[in-house]
């Protein structure tokens, strides 16, 4: 499989080139449920694998705006995945306690260990999107963050951790549209906020703010994909797809067991 | 739904008396699989609405002897439900950093926080399992624990957990299956270790912790159900029933939506 929609280290990216809807599978909805379910199955059992190995890490980062689709990514991507083996972790704002220390200390109790997929919803790139956008810190803190991050994550990389990381780009009409839904639906009305459309109107701020985050972390250890995510299949699809060749390339091993048991016996 | 295998507070349990099999049902395994399925599903919307509601919190502890099941009924009852919504906890040997604390601190940083649904493979009872029948400290230490248990759970329950805890009882001849079965399937090799077999020539004396445990830990904030566990299959609906019904008895609703939401354009 070839890595469609990853963001090459040094590529500068223009989120507007890219398109936020599937460019290729002519909408054949049909073949990308069942390779989807194929790929899903396959995500499993290396997850599976990767536990019972025991060595190694998976760290896979969501991004989005509001409404683009990371809980449902979550939710329909990680079903079947032995929830032993999956740990989510949602950053919301940071409490007084992490305010009172570096901006990675948070993120850095939270990622996986050996045999585990950690699942971000948000993560530390916040700390260069929001927080650069609503001009949270001074531009020469927020600015100094990319190199910050791409160390963090070096280090992270060379201890054993495969890292994926996902923009869930969706169109603003497409936000419109689940927005609206949200609103019509009584069952879903709970999800909406006022402030949800405060962030709306900063739409060009946090494009901006994206593609600086996207180009300047995209690197060979942790890259980036922009995953077009208007059509939740496809993004669906998208994201398992990238998953799925990555843990094929780890080259997963059951561990070896004890030896000599060829004796034992059971009383 | 009535509550069978649940320990009611105050009764003495003597393992030797509960069927390690399924007593109804008839071993029709088709409806069981059935109703599994169909429950199952119920769990992941009640998991939904609990996450949604985002007020209370939901904890499942699983204890059980060597290959009694705990991993398996984990991948096998939590399948479908959100990994967003679902944490696992396995309690290891502690490290030097949790020995230097009280027995009950590791476990009390890994409780669910509001919204989440927390698994705990292995848990604090493991304190006066392993820990009594390996003499790792005093009897006048851990005998002191259960009352310390029940205050712990007490404070959980009394502020917002609803507290579930299963053994799965399997027999000595189900667990030398299950042992054969490792050692003759080379995929499954790795799994088995030779300490297993010394803990099996444990047993009786596992056996009198559980019944301690289980009789002076079953309390009305937080039972314990003995699960016959021989048969996978039952084991799985067992459980899944006992937690589809006390999550709908704790009548989940959808958080209100903001206030004035009518008047609300999307631009």
């Amino acid at each position: 499989m070839p890595e469609t929609h990853i963001v090459r280290s040094g590529t500068r990216v223009r989120l507007a080139d890219l398109s936020t809807r599937a460019d290729d599978f002519h909408d054949d909805r049909d073949a990308a449920e069942r390779e989807f379910r194929k790929l899903r199955k396959e995500l499993a059992d290396l997850q599976y694998a990767l536990y019972a190995e025991g060595r190694r890490k998976v760290l896979v980062v969501l991004q989005a705006m509001d409404a683009g689709g990371k809980d449902g990514t979550i939710r329909r991507v990680f079903k079947g995945v032995n929830p032993q083996g999956v740990r989510v972790t949602s950053f919301k704002v940071p409490s007084r306690e992490e305010l009172a220390h570096d901006f990675l200390w948070r993120v850095h109790k939270a990622v996986p260990g050996t045999g585990m997929i950690g699942v971000f919803n948000r993560s530390h790139y916040e700390e260069v999107l929001v927080v650069r956008v609503d001009r949270l810190v001074p531009e020469e803190v927020w600015r100094e963050r990319y190199e910050m991050i791409n160390d963090f994550e070096r280090l992270l990389a060379a201890t054993g951790t495969t890292i994926l990381k996902f923009f869930l780009h969706i169109s603003l009409d497409e936000q419109k549209k689940r927005f609206q839904d949200r609103l019509d639906e009584p069952q879903k009305r709970w999800k909406f906020s006022r402030g949800d459309l405060d962030k709306r109107r900063q739409w060009p701020d946090y494009m901006a703010a994206y593609e600086d985050a996207l180009s300047r972390c995209s690197t060979e250890h942790a890259p980036w994909w922009v995953i077009p995510a208007d059509q939740k299949w496809y993004r669906n699809l998208a994201i398992t797809r990238a998953l799925v060749a990555r843990l094929r390339g780890l080259n997963i091993r059951f561990p070896d067991p004890e030896e000599g048991l060829d004796d034992v016996t059971i009383d």
